[in-house]
């Protein structure tokens, strides 16, 4: 088994493949025995002088090189990275794994949180949270400096033509210029300028690794504006329309000042457009002509209910589009990741697949965290023909399989089945007990009394004394009830079983609430992703906002404004009492980044945001709109695309429901291997051949395991939870084999072209060229 | 051709069919020549007695009754009319035939309306239109017995027993009843008592013939609903929670009074729930605490951006599912339909077919309006195997070509081809001229100039004199420009083009903006029922409204609630100056019906809407607020299925598009015939043989026109625009072959069932028996 060769050799060092094979094996050096892999090319002694054991030792080294790589391509697929930025040399090899690294990722976030945060420190700083000039700058240098040491690794990765050619590195690059130019301004003059820049910090984080969702959401969010800006037009020309019919109509009435000027028109037509105005925009013109209703429902009806509802249509129909595409591709690469891998595995002995020692080799580099039993699992669910090696079709079902969990199928059905006769019928009285259904409904019954219980007693405690002394009584009825159907619960269905059916058994009732649920934990980490996107929108107009708007709303600020009752804190005397009258807007202002994210967040919620706006325009100048429109336009967008995602996200898995509607009810994907003692011990024999013996633990486990129940082979179950991505494969099953045909006639073409470059028929891999080695 | 005899006949006034065709005839009257053809049924002389010249008059009216039923079947397929209430005998036919008219459907409408529009009179009634209780309760009496007419009339058509069982109709009836004892009380009293039943006045207008698509919304609403409620318990679920909450939380801030109690904590959550508090309501707490808007932040991320977009999302789905099952079950009614009719215009002779002659019978009852020559060319164009007969396949596409319009394809390009060679010339370079791009572009430059003139004009003009005397010399230079292009376009173009190219040339900049307009007035006919549905509910909601809450609300009335200063209205004197201060909110009150309707548009809005909740309850009871709440629901409910209206025709018709990427543009369908001389011949024979020679005047107009062209035959283009139902049958294309095979299965079963109901083999009309004559 030794004696395979692979079919390709990788990570040609020299770059050259003018050379013949034979010119360049004389070229290398001794084999290396004890330097890392990737610091080892083609360690391969000449066939002339080389002894069988050095040949051996040198072709094993061939193989881990062809595993290493084989993973990286592998992980590239899975994390969508261009094969563009691929490690074409052992030197970026080394960059690529230093690089692609929990441990890399986790600094490069903390440097950019660490830069994030800063804001809270800063001028306009939260009072507790306050450091000095020389403080908070020395501590941005050295995130910054950080930022250079990471993107420099990255640069020895890529390669520096790649690197410049990179649109978010350069960008990134360019921010950091800045960020450092400022910095250190500011540190030499100690005093902080307008520093508007601030607010690009966000792309420090954006750049993460771990925040590849967020820039999945900001291309999306970029890819659905094009339609949305149309729609946006058609908007702004009908309010432009309105304003000036508006301004005609109503300017005479002097009582109404939202239509004394055009421009006043405009930006009550606009806050019109957000209802947050409505009725009071309505109200002047309508004390004088009740028939002056018509011009606001007429506007309203066009404006709010057809075509901001058919921004929300367009976007969606966008939104479903760019999914499918985002699908399409993103499947394809994954096949390509697959094809790359699969032809550095193969050997040249046995061309037609790859065999377990490769696969072996293969998941040490690509999951080195799995055990060999779960190893040997997905080699064999990968093996669908039930021979000895995976060929590519099988391989292809690779990101599918490799991420079940295995687990011994247990033969028992109770936990409790072991156990003393007497025992054994105890716990399975308790076991048809908890699960009849008179159980389940008086414990239905428990929990809704508690409710309203808890909703009466609330109800009758009118302010008073909110946290008796004495623990009511009525509490500890219901936790006793709730004790011991846990109790009974635990023991009738073993406390695994438990917890996992947990809710299971609280949503029988309803299936539509199911499948909302399940729509709801597949939406959560997307839903999470996209909240951290608005977030950084928010960072940036937080960031504008303090520096033009810090302090300038305090109690009493706005008198002059139409919004001066909502800024109002007066303290006056009544008998002798203190009466405090408060409007309380003055608290929604930019003094600090906190108050800033509440701010914005009243501002998304759109309802009187005017008055916010109103204050902070009478106190600075009627350019500050633009800051609030602006923001008004951008929520609009993000908050759009939320919308269309969990519509999209609804509807695609309702369709799914209803195409399923006859198979069974899924839990997540399942898979059945049949594991004999025999195989197991070929297995166990390979790991041991392989000098792997620590290994063999696990699976030696198994064999004792079997020969304790006196089994000749064991059931294993390998489970995961259903993801987009499968729910996508089912339903557009008809389609998939089509982009497969039409890939793979391209692949073909550019397979030739490469393999064949100048018509030499020496087989090489796909994206660039390498040697082939004979032994 | 006369000899022709039907195969089946229709509307057997016995209803028995127990008595063998012969023992039938015997039974029957003589022909009775004069009488309109519904109060014949069978009048076959006796095969022994009568002569040639009685039978073939007798064939006649049997070919008569035949098209008439079968005009009947196809509309009630195009109505989407339940075959049950197909009349079933010539007393039955008479009342059809009576309540089947536009003139009974314009009083059914003008009595709806009337009623409808007496809530205008009635105390409260709106000032100027108010009527005496004597007046206006005589006014509704009248109306009543219109209807009590109305109804007699469709009884007499339906028959008892279906009548009573069509549920529609018995709730009318039910509401009839109510209304007419009301209006008897009112009349005897003298005075209005609390009539909240007017509220259900509506559904005389619902039942209106011409409100059949509000009938559909309401279906479509009512069908929505179970998921909606299911989603809306989660809402008021988590609400709850966070309103016990809440007030554990808030309730010890005396300054807050949002919180203070249970009731008001519930209140204030469901109008947060519609932003219209907010922030308002967080300002109190978030004044002591700042920690405290994370509450609010919780809540609204939790109930309005997730739980309200699923609501969205949930009905959307329902209602793209119930879209798509309506027009399934629309496609097979008229399926069935047709079926029907064919089976009573085939004749004996030629059971494979209908000849034109039976065709043009059907159509004469089906259209009337419809000329011979259009007639033709439908047969024509049914007729895709060009013999003499239309098969059943061919006619199933009846809906599809009858609503084409014909017109005889133009040989020439342009207008002025006829013309002399100098104006020939001097037309040909005005259309060249008018169709260049510089042209174009020209226009659009002019359009864009003067837009933006009139803004800065209007933006210039602060108050000042808004109509000179003296028109300004901008207004006539724009104006003569137009009138050129009007001119230059309407003569290079020719009129009819130029009208019908005028939204092309407009939207040929943005192919988006086209589809979109495209959708717009694809949906403006279901916009508009949409719109009237909302209608619907806002009287039935201003009815109890006005009935409760007229005249409570009023300058200054609520002092003593949150609210009291939207209500305030002061007259103040500063120095020699009268100040008014308005918060103009007692404007919005139930004093007439139409201030209700503003009222009520104001709450679907939502913004602020708590200040008119408020101020009621104050000058009521808090019993108020469920008006309010349950207003707020429905107005959500109708709004979201809006909303998911718009969204699922916009992404419908993108789909299609999509989907139609390659074909060309579209304009509508479009089919072209070409008819012969010979042809044209052999039809107005046919007329003029059947004693219909007045109708053959259009045709021999189509004879002297060939004559005059000196051509062979002459082309027909027959044009309709494209219907949703066209869209549909193209994208459920495979579906619908499935629809179809497993209908016909069930058909044929029940035809079978139909046809031999006890083993006898006598063919018989599909949904009741009929007897078979022999002649």
């Amino acid at each position: 088994m030794d004696d395979d060769v692979p079919l390709i050799l990788t990570l040609d060092e020299s770059g050259s493949n003018t050379s013949t094979p034979n010119e360049q094996l004389d070229r290398e050096d001794l084999p290396n025995e004890n330097g890392g892999s990737y610091d080892l090319v083609n360690d391969v002694s000449s066939p002339a002088t080389g002894d069988y054991h050095s040949q051996q030792r040198s072709a094993r080294h061939n193989w881990e090189m062809n595993y290493q790589e084989a993973a990286i391509y592998l992980q590239e697929g899975e994390n969508n990275d261009k094969f563009l930025t691929h490690p074409k040399n052992a030197k970026a090899l080394a960059a690529y794994l230093f690089v692609h690294n929990h441990l890399f990722y986790l600094m490069e976030l903390t440097t950019a949180l660490l830069l994030l945060l800063l804001s809270l420190c800063e001028a306009p700083a939260v009072p507790i949270l306050r450091l000095g000039i020389y403080i908070h700058a020395t501590l941005e240098l050295f995130a910054l400096v950080v930022v250079v040491f990471e993107l420099s690794m990255k640069m020895r990765w890529m390669g520096f033509y790649t690197y410049i050619r990179h649109k978010r590195t350069m960008v990134k690059t360019c921010v950091l210029l800045v960020q450092f130019v400022e910095a250190i301004v500011v540190l030499v003059r100690q005093t902080s300028h307008v520093r508007i820049t601030r607010a690009l910090r966000c792309i420090f984080l954006v750049d993460c690794r771990y925040c590849g969702a967020v820039r999945r959401n900001l291309r999306q969010i970029f890819q659905s504006l094009p339609p949305f800006i149309d729609i946006l037009l058609l908007l702004l020309f009908f309010m432009v329309i309105f304003a000036i019919l508006g301004f005609y109509l109503f300017s005479s009435n002097h009582s109404d000042p939202y239509f004394s000027t055009l421009e006043n028109s405009l930006v009550n037509l606009f806050v019109l457009l957000t209802t947050s105005n409505f009725p009071d925009v309505m109200m002047p013109s309508y004390s004088q002509n009740p028939w002056s209703c018509v011009f606001f429902i007429v506007y309203l009806s066009i404006e709010l209910y057809f075509i901001m509802n058919l921004l929300l249509a367009v976007v969606f129909d966008t939104f479903s589009d760019i999914e499918k595409r985002k699908f399409k591709s993103l499947l394809l690469h994954k096949r390509t990741a697959i094809q790359h891998a699969y032809r550095l595995l193969v050997s040249k002995q046995r061309p037609s697949g790859i065999s377990f020692k490769q696969f072996e080799g293969l998941m040490r580099f690509y999951t080195p965290r799995m055990c060999a039993r779960e190893r040997y699992l997905t080699f064999k669910a990968l093996n669908q023909s039930n021979t000895a090696l995976v060929s590519l079709q099988d391989f292809y079902n690779f990101y599918e399989v490799v991420g079940l969990k295995w687990k011994a199928k247990r033969n028992r059905e109770h936990w409790f089945d072991d156990l003393p006769r007497t025992a054994f019928l105890i716990f399975k009285g308790i076991n048809i007990l908890v699960k009849s259904r008179a159980f389940q409904y008086a414990m239905y019954t428990v929990v809704a009394v508690n409710g309203i219980w808890i909703l009466i007693q609330t109800f009758m405690l009118q302010g008073g004394n909110f946290f008796p002394r004495d623990v009511p009584w009525s509490y500890i009825v219901f936790l006793t009830i709730y004790g011991v159907e846990l109790l009974l619960k635990t023991t009738g269905l073993g406390p695994i079983e438990y917890l996992s059916s947990g809710w299971n058994l609280l949503f029988k009732l309803k299936k539509r609430y199911r499948n909302v649920l399940d729509t709801m934990f597949e939406l959560f980490p997307r839903m999470a992703s996209l909240g951290l996107t608005l977030l950084i929108f928010y960072y940036s107009f937080a960031i504008v906002g303090m520096e033009f708007f810090s302090g300038v709303v305090y109690p009493n600020c706005c008198n002059t404004s139409t919004v001066a009752d909502a800024y109002r804190w007066v303290n006056h005397t009544v008998g002798n009492k203190t009466v405090v009258e408060e409007g309380y807007y003055y608290l929604n202002n930019f003094d600090n980044i906190l108050n800033s994210f509440v701010t914005l967040f009243e501002l998304t919620v759109v309802n009187d945001w005017y008055i916010i706006m109103e204050g902070v325009t009478s106190q600075t100048s009627h350019w500050s709109r633009l800051y609030f429109m602006i923001f008004y336009i951008v929520t609009m967008v993000v908050m759009t695309i939320i919308v269309a995602f969990i519509l999209e996200a609804f509807v695609f898995r309702m369709n799914y429901t209803r195409k399923n509607q006859g198979s069974e009810e899924d839990n997540g994907i399942v898979l059945e291997k049949e594991i004999s003692k025999e195989e197991m011990a070929g297995v166990i024999e390979l790991f041991r051949r392989n000098c792997a013996a620590s290994e063999t633990a696990p699976l030696q486990k198994v064999v004792a395991q079997m020969d304790k129940y006196e089994q000749t082979s064991m059931l294993f179950l390998g489970r995961r939870s259903r993801t987009k991505s499968d729910l996508s494969m089912k339903m557009y099953e008809e389609e998939i084999q089509e982009w497969y045909e039409e890939h793979s006639r391209k692949e073909e073409y550019q397979w030739q072209e490469d393999v064949f470059p100048s018509g030499n028929p020496m087989p090489s891999s796909g994206l660039r060229q390498r040697s082939q080695t004979v032994i």
